[in-house]
């Protein structure tokens, strides 16, 4: 993409309506711009973002046999009231239609999930199967002044799955688990994300969330470094004590909840009656869990810790573009190069715009591509063109015809 | 993927509380499950339709210039009534926030997308510039009774394109109406998709409808056989003739409308106060167009217009898969072809499911891949395959060793 063409500007001051961090930056460098409190537009660098980061969720979700689906955000009170959550769940967005009937905007869909689910599944032989979508949520928040990190409308992937007892539940919570954990690598969050014990139900001890520490965050969060997990501020209120070591000298954090995984049991399948035969031909309730991870907040979650004065630093499988190339009004020269990096697949943003030096450097700090390429009248005497990480001080001279082969080879 | 593996099923018999054809046959085939009237889930085989219909769009999009964005579907109240429709708009789901704010759920967005471009465009050096999204939309219909035609909730294209001038809008608003003949053109509406002229605003004579004909459609359009136009039911009743060539011989069909450009010159530039400044620095009010398609509106159109008695038939483009292999009790030999086909990256559904030939033949057809290739003691014996076009009724036998070539030669 050429950057001359690309109808978003980058801003030289942070937005005054703006209070979060990870928004502020995101909407200096034209990645989203803001509608309202928590309501936010991705514009074409932030979608980019948004997209890749969604492709990595749904290619680690594939690869453990999740199924996806899209249900629809206009969900009708029926289904809420079956399971008492029509009146009990606070943050319900509810509205009346025109057929006078009442709907809420979908906060989560177990209450969608199962009935569907149900309608084709009747035997132990359709079990174990997992459901997931990734799809715009809502949530009628009362305050909502972090960014990407506690909207009114936000970006979901919820996997259902569904089991016949609870000993295969229990394997799937685990492989769950483990690929959370490798799309929080893929995504650069590894490090510092931690499997954190939350409360359970009715049908397990603990639930799990995935807390990346943060000082934006909004939960607290207790780390045993021995067993490198966590409690939650609500755990530790009743044990003060890592679950797995009894270890008691616990470090408390600021964390942002970038997953949860929450073993349902029959809490949603008790209500719709969605029951299986087993092999004799016995009626029995599915066996439920759900896993929750929020797109939109994992990217607010990545610019809150992965930033610096001059703006973005994307990891690679996140970034809008691998390269920002960058034209010092050797436009003829670059267009040249252009083509070639496209031609090789490498993504680029092409900065071909009538400006000096200093404008367009700022730029591509500030969007953050993980490369950023130079050519000037400099670098072209010497028949090279300059290369630096964002993530780096140092410069590199690479010769024109090595240029492809600096990521290829 | 393997049907075994697939959580959905086909259903012998039309769900008896749906009366759409379109709908009908969709949850028969397993492709959607009805939440409520005109609110749909896309299971996966419908979801891989529905993501086809936007793939094509996009790259026609993309071809035309337009930039991906990602607006919200909850819209402040503010934002409606600067161009006086908060009042006006029949169709809006309105709700009201815990922030004690009036909301609307975005059924079209020139009230969001005028003032986001308002934001980053100033001069006429920026202009022209387009952009779109594909986006969940929402509209408080009293009545939805036709499946995928009129959902309560649906998918949408729109892209609005911004100007210095009529006279680039009206280059640009050619270039939109050949590229939605191309995108009709490849999800296999071309022949009977007609340019229809509609009531145009205070900005130009006419706007443009695409109208598809079909005896489902809820509109009535009037075509001009020589001129291969229409004109819409309003534009009738003020005067009876093919607005090119005058002919008054138009003959009435039924049509769905699977498509509408619109020259909405200074309408939502005027009231948000979007100008741009001209070469002579003087401000001046930018002029905009907009385009909609509706993806799900399509996948519904093309289940009207491309079904038999045994079930759907879907063009290649927009096909779930493009080959449905089907073990007749031979996995172990069809292990090996379906093996085959995925790394010759021809997508493929594979029924490797323990059910007899004639069950497996119905959920073929049904299911309306372009090509059915079975596998059978039979064939084997032969050294080959059956395969069959969804379209005829003729039977190839293939060998073996050929088959990936009848694809990719």
């Amino acid at each position: 993409m050429r950057l001359s063409q690309l109808f978003t500007r980058t801003l030289k001051e942070n937005p005054k309506d703006e209070t979060s961090l990870n928004a502020q930056i995101l909407m200096r460098a034209g990645f989203i711009d803001k509608i309202g409190a928590g309501i936010y537009t991705f514009l074409p660098l932030g979608l980019r973002v948004h997209n890749n980061i969604c492709r990595v969720i749904r290619e680690e979700i594939d690869a453990i046999g999740g199924q996806e689906i899209l249900m629809p955000a206009l969900t009708p009170k029926e289904y809420w009231q079956i399971t008492g959550r029509w009146e009990n769940f606070d943050a319900l967005f509810r509205l009346k239609g025109g057929d006078n009937r009442d709907y809420a905007l979908g906060a989560t869909h177990e209450e969608i999930v199962t009935p569907t689910v149900q309608r084709h599944v009747f035997s132990y032989k359709d079990l174990s199967t997992a459901v997931y979508q990734i799809q715009t949520k809502f949530r009628n928040e009362l305050r909502s002044k972090a960014g990407l990190l506690r909207g009114r409308e936000f970006s979901m992937k919820d996997l259902y799955s569904f089991h016949t007892d609870q000993k295969t539940l229990d394997a799937y919570y685990e492989i769950a688990q483990k690929a959370y954990f490798k799309i929080y690598e893929r995504l650069g969050l590894l490090d510092i994300t931690f499997l954190t014990y939350a409360s359970g139900g009715a049908f397990s001890k603990y639930s799990h969330e995935f807390q990346t520490v943060c000082d934006a965050g909004e939960d607290t969060i207790h780390i045993c470094d021995k067993c490198k997990v966590a409690v939650n501020q609500e755990i530790i209120e009743e044990q003060s004590a890592c679950p797995l070591c009894g270890n008691v000298e616990l470090r408390a954090e600021k964390a942002i909840e970038v997953g949860n995984i929450f073993k349902l049991g029959t809490r949603f399948s008790e209500p719709f009656g969605f029951n299986y035969l087993d092999e004799s031909g016995t009626e029995k309730p599915v066996i439920m869990g759900c896993y929750g991870m929020g797109p939109s907040r994992i990217m607010g979650t990545i610019v809150e810790i992965s930033h610096d004065d001059g703006g973005l630093i994307w990891p690679e499988e996140v970034a809008p573009f691998k390269v920002h190339l960058v034209s010092l009004r050797q436009n003829e020269a670059t267009d040249l190069l252009y083509d070639r990096l496209q031609k090789a697949k490498i993504e680029v943003i092409y900065d071909d715009r009538d400006l000096g030096a200093g404008e367009k450097l700022v730029s591509a700090d500030l969007m953050g591509c993980p490369y950023r390429v130079v050519v000037s009248a400099k670098t072209l005497a010497e028949g090279s063109v300059e290369i630096k990480k964002r993530t780096s001080q140092e410069v590199e001279l690479v010769k024109l015809g090595e240029l492809i082969n600096y990521w290829t080879k």
